[in-house]
């Protein structure tokens, strides 16, 4: 089986960007190195190119537009990730949502440049439904825990279940991440033995005085 | 097997407002009765409770924001367009695309009125992601032929049998639509013939002088 | 100095659809007849035709968009709304914003149409913008008092000073109307006294059990 | 009376990323040393921090939204094109227009970070109400031109002397650029004596196999 994935999304926190995103990803490749476990960081696009070349952590955009290059003013390309040395993109976040045309566009282009996309969906149906496009990952986050402090796994281990069923009863090959409050070892262990592959987690690392610690809790039980 | 759908779009076209759709709505009633083939009109919304109260055709809304009743300024609710005496509503049409967390909850808020939902989409991937939402159809519409004159069935019978295909692999109870250029009788039967539960068109009929003629012709080979 | 316009959004309340806003509309009626103060009415998109032609209160959309008649599947003409029977809509509500380009088009296409604009804003500096596009009314609404039940009068008369400036300074034939929290006549005439031309409000009509108890008092210091 | 501005964005073209941005940078560099013009460059978000760093030109972000720093993935802070480097940012440019709201908040932010604001609008109407913001530039290109290879000066003169009056009618302190078809110096030379500070162009330097050479041409007339 392989390893889970800790990915930590560095949102447009302040204590995500320019020296402190570097922090965090050397927490990441140091906790990955000693863990075993796959640990990526998602940085603004400012700070995506540095971090790429400087850290052997995968690093995700936190948004991509399903455009080929051209006329597209303000828009971020499948392919301005790839030559900034990005692993893949968060698609359709919570906090930036997508019509369905252009995720499937989104996850297209991304796969054109052979990088990975992570759909991120509200519930189990609406994960389905992204499993269909064929997504490396499908990452479900419940709107009313995000930033709850209250975890997924232990406030509703129902909706990881559901999830990951609906999502493999589509497509078997697409990967399940979980997220929304993860804060401890225990949230994550909770939700890889309930069928995910993984978590999305943000504040809980970035905000952290000392993100190594956390993220050491994080990967503990696995 | 029963029979196919024909569902005219009244768009926001001149030639769909006020006297125009009860004249439309007349010629989908009468062509309805002579034929036996279900003929439904969905034109905007404030032609939407007189044509349902005034015709025995199936009348749809454009589209429906997957809100419950409240704060919800400049919306429209499946509760509203229940109490207008809608049979159902379009959702994502191209000229009006959704988020997918949105599409989700828009069937959701029709299959909670009792109402039809009819899931507009641009290709077969898009089309899979749709039918796992569980709507009543599924409107595959390539946007490249949308207004072009030239008909789907003809140009690109391959995209109706991709889409047919990927519906039914993720919801077998999923009827699909087709639409784009669709003018004639032989469209119609080549998208039946394809597998699809009927077509979704708007100018071929809602722009002619005499839209019964038109609809004669567009069932005249089923 | 002309008569204040006390403008009623019914948004998608429950309590303002059907007979409800049936109910609401005979209250603005009669309170205004009584009162000499001009009370409107802004229903849902099923309620406007049947309010406007069965009461003698002015009836405003909640939404028009600035397309001319054509392929705008789900979108609300001016056209639309003139065969209804309105006397014009709201623009840019804080519940369904606007591009500028959309309302500038959405003002232009009131007008070509000869209805009234009422542009929505959330600060003063917002409600000069608007004021640039020439509407019969700019509506500023402070986004933090919204729903809040504490009146926008009394919270931040200021904000009210400053708009009613601002808007002034670029065009001198708009009026102001404001928003947010106002549920007693103490809060209208507050607003009238700071240089409006009236208020929007929307819950405390709306939900009242006797909405033309909550009128009578809106407009009883004025 | 200043130098004008010309303000050169690199869209997503593929012509515009990585080295062919950086012989952009150089090209505009050369040439406005030459010249004494000032030439600015809008490249992607990737690109942004290398070219402020490697250049002494004006380097902008193609958009910006008007978040405070915080949980808002796949959003672009102001704050963050400060760190970058950048000089200011386009905001709601035709390829990527914003609610009033969201430009007027996206203005506020970048001069709390002291960068420049450059609106983009479509018409004289919306130039005026853009002028309220307060921005350093109102760029106004004309939807219908755009791309079109026809220059806004030669084809529409009109609309630039009416923006011209309009922004300077509420805000004589803001500067106006003018764009959609500008590629000799000519044009430039006829935008600068309709009363502009300057122009906003893409695709005839972007696209060009020399582009030093046709900056020069337009700055020739200068």
């Amino acid at each position: 089986m392989p390893s889970p994935l800790i990915l930590v999304n560095l949102k447009s926190y302040k204590e995500g960007m320019g020296n402190r995103a570097h922090q965090i990803a050397t927490a990441a490749q140091l906790v990955s190195r000693e863990s075993g476990v796959t640990i990526g960081v998602a940085p603004g696009y400012i700070d995506l190119h540095p971090l790429a070349h400087h850290f052997a952590v995968p690093v995700y955009a936190q948004h991509v537009d399903g455009y080929e290059p051209g006329a597209h003013t303000g828009h971020i390309t499948a392919e301005s990730l790839k030559v900034a040395g990005a692993a893949g993109s968060l698609v359709n976040h919570s906090e930036r949502r997508l019509t369905l045309a252009d995720i499937e566009a989104a996850v297209r282009a991304l796969h054109g440049q052979k990088l990975s996309a992570v759909v991120c969906t509200n519930n189990d149906i609406t994960s389905a439904a992204a499993a269909a496009l064929g997504p490396e990952y499908v990452a479900i986050e419940p709107p009313e825990l995000i930033g709850s402090g209250v975890s997924v796994s232990k406030a509703n281990p129902d909706i990881i279940r559901r999830s990951v069923a609906a999502v493999h009863a589509v497509n078997k090959e697409v990967k399940v991440l979980t997220g929304a409050g993860i804060q401890c070892g225990e949230c994550v262990k909770i939700a890889v033995d309930l069928g995910t592959d993984g978590v999305l987690l943000a504040s809980s690392v970035v905000k952290a005085p000392d993100p190594a610690a956390v993220l050491r809790d994080l990967v503990s039980k696995l």
